[in-house]
């Protein structure tokens, strides 16, 4: 279906996205939560990180969900983590669309990518994306506050949980904020790989 | 392997493992967590709820789950709840070990069930028990404070999560107390159902 809204994330195995501090992005346990994305070919390609890596169904995974996203939503935070760590070329070569309560320019970088910065909330940056994405889908990047919006909002169709064999104990719960009630979901793949689990679900309209 | 000491449980796709209070215990989402359980004809017959139920492979897990535990170990707190709501005949038909802080005398119940009342800890328990399953395994049965206790003593071989597409919101995490930086997992099984998603992890020592 085009025009899809959807988030992809891999979560621990007790349910946190991140650690709570960025110090801990390159942390032992954040590396294998993210491992079976790190060691793909697309994904090293993507970021210019050297030839290399595994060509298998998760890097086919890792692909597609690029392949399929016209244009992003992010949560100020993300971006602001991001902001210090792409490179001049970021990995969305699309437009992003911020949420954010500080009003910006357009920020035009290499390769297509194009952060813009969103002060009406969720829904008018998902409304933006889907503008920008034609007939492509639009990807709720992150972080878990975003992404639950929009599951509460309704605006997420689909979604793609890459479920690592990895304790947190600690950190960013993807689904902290969910209204339990009002989202409903079905199984519709569930696929092991050899580092992640991927399960998917579409979001039942209440 | 015989004498394998696993558990079994079903999970809320945001992690919860029962609501907050017994109240709530034949309410929907939980209805939902657990209908791949409640469908099956292993579980209405081991609970003489009468004849009927499906027979695919969610009752041949069910079933399977229940023949290969030989005696099972369970909080104080699962058994004040269970022992209002359980038959004179309870559905576990071995030897179950209870941790608890009240000597209490053991309670022979009809069809086999005998409840044991250990005072000296969980560790304690999983010994007992094991030595009470013979060539069977021993089950963890639950709440989740007995699981993380034993997961984090290393007393624990395997796992069993049932993810079901349902969030609770609320209620008892499974893994909110778990040791992350000791206890090691690795996945050993994927299994979709109509109802839930079969999770399997086996546990490395560290």
């Amino acid at each position: 279906m085009a025009g899809t809204v959807f988030f992809s994330v891999s979560v621990s195995l007790d349910g946190y996205l991140a650690p709570d501090s960025p110090d801990e992005l390159m942390g032992r346990q954040w590396m294998q939560l993210q491992q079976w994305v790190f060691r793909q070919k697309h994904f090293r390609e993507n970021l210019k990180l050297g030839t290399g890596g595994e060509e298998g169904r998760d890097n086919e995974i890792v692909r597609d969900t690029f392949e399929r996203t016209g244009a992003s939503v992010m949560g100020r935070r993300m971006f602001d983590a991001g902001e210090e760590m792409w490179p001049a070329d970021p990995p969305f070569h699309t437009p992003v669309f911020v949420v954010t309560h500080s009003p910006r320019e357009p920020w035009v970088r290499d390769g297509g990518t194009t952060f813009f910065f969103v002060t009406d909330g969720v829904e008018s940056a998902v409304a933006q994306a889907r503008a920008a994405a034609g007939p492509r889908d639009v990807r709720v990047a992150g972080g878990a506050d975003v992404i639950v919006q929009a599951l509460n909002a309704g605006l997420v169709d689909e979604f793609h949980l890459a479920v690592s064999p990895v304790f947190f104990g600690t950190g960013v719960r993807l689904f902290d904020r969910i209204d339990a009630a009002g989202v409903g979901v079905e199984q519709i793949g569930v696929e092991p790989s050899p580092h992640t689990t991927h399960l998917r679900y579409a979001v039942r309209r209440g």
